[in-house]
């Protein structure tokens, strides 16, 4: 099977034009197929407060109501998403940016009220059809997906960018031996949060559980780990935690398989 | 050779939610090969202006700074163009946004001065490459183009949407006979434009010299005219210029060929 990397980078790294150009640069010399995933949370806050409109989280999910979607679809599926395909296109990658309307390659569902929570135009994932994707990774297109997909009834839908890149991975697994990076903040998942260079090389499902229950992973690392062993469980090759700078390096980040 | 109709809507249909969907669904039947194109200049001016940014104009091209080509990237290949899209998918209509940057279908050059006038991130289209939407035609894939390119240096650039549309028309006639259709406010070219039904039916360019002479086309529709008669000395089968709302009913209009 031809190899495939899935890159996810988060909105930090989109916000600082000087590191993302250093990361694309980056991203652009990986080998083989690729496909790189983006948030923009960051910018759609600053657009939307500009705008006058408050920004609502509950656990870290933007409660989107009908003026934020707009907002979230101008910054994502627009100002972001078209400028690292520009930015790509200028270092000879074929970008084409995506949300999960066009051409209908991911379709999500309206969430329903959680605990009488009403996220508003929150989408779930339903299908990814990985036939598309894998037919513009053959002809050398780069696809750059952002957050937002849609209900195949008019609606699009804010999107968790984690979701969005661990649901394509899983897709294409059948198709490709996949990689999946998620770029945060560190270098890695950490032995010690306070020393950056304590970086746990590899974990697989045993050492998870030890580190676990040795409360050396916890709090918002568990969603993350567990959502990289999903990915594993449904054909994802290997699940790399790292930061977007040291993307190309990989020995710095985690390695779960 | 097949047919190809290509189809460019303005921004007071794209503002209207009520009208855009009454065309959508008249664009969704039509038969044959389809490109839809789109303006949004009222929302940029209206988002610009929410955001304490002045837009400025001169001869009714927008100056487009580093501001403002984060407006309009963001109004119109996110807002207005994922927006049509999920609405054409809901029609079943297979629709894929594009800005030139994606897959750099159409490439474009950072306009000059021009007497002096600083244009800012305006471009002039360079080349289109029909192939990549010919490819996608046949796949069935309905194209929604908004109006940004870019210059493959990394900058994303404001372009006409009429320029868009008529050079994807030349473009792609040497592939498919492609019917031109500019909609806008009118019924057609009016012989009294006093008289919304005083449509001429038919121009060509013997009439056109004609009418000029007369005084009976002048203003606004003779660069309208001259862009569609250079359509046609480029391969273009035919251009209609008609109202979005009776884009079905085609005898409305004025066809130029």
């Amino acid at each position: 099977m031809n190899k495939l990397t899935i890159v996810k980078i988060g909105g930090k790294i989109v916000e600082d034009d000087k590191r993302l150009n250093t990361f694309l640069k980056d991203f652009s010399t990986l080998e083989g197929y690729k496909i790189l995933i983006h948030g923009g949370g960051r910018s759609a806050t600053r657009i939307a407060s500009a705008l006058g409109i408050e920004s609502k989280l509950i656990n870290g999910r933007r409660i989107t109501d009908g003026e934020m979607i707009k907002i979230v679809t101008m910054v994502y599926a627009g100002l972001v998403n078209k400028n690292i395909v520009a930015k790509l296109q200028s270092m000879s990658q074929n970008a084409l940016g995506l949300t999960g309307a066009d051409m209908n390659y991911m379709l999500s569902e309206k969430r329903p009220l959680i605990n009488g929570i009403d996220y508003g135009y929150v989408g779930d994932v339903k299908k990814v059809d990985a036939n598309i994707i894998s037919k513009l990774l053959t002809d050398n297109v780069v696809p750059v997906l952002s957050p937002i997909t849609h209900d195949k009834k008019g609606n699009l839908l804010n999107t968790n960018a984690d979701t969005i890149a661990g649901e394509t991975a899983k897709a294409l697994s059948s198709l490709f031996e996949v990689t999946l990076i998620y770029c945060f903040e560190k270098k890695g998942v950490l032995m010690d949060e306070t020393n950056d260079d304590s970086v746990i090389n590899n974990i697989n499902k045993e050492s998870y559980k030890d580190l676990v229950s040795k409360g050396i992973i916890k709090d918002g690392m568990i969603p993350k780990l567990d959502n990289a062993f999903e990915s594993i469980d449904n054909g994802v090759k290997k699940v790399i935690i790292t930061e977007a700078d040291s993307l190309i390096n990989n020995s710095c980040g985690t390695v779960i398989e």
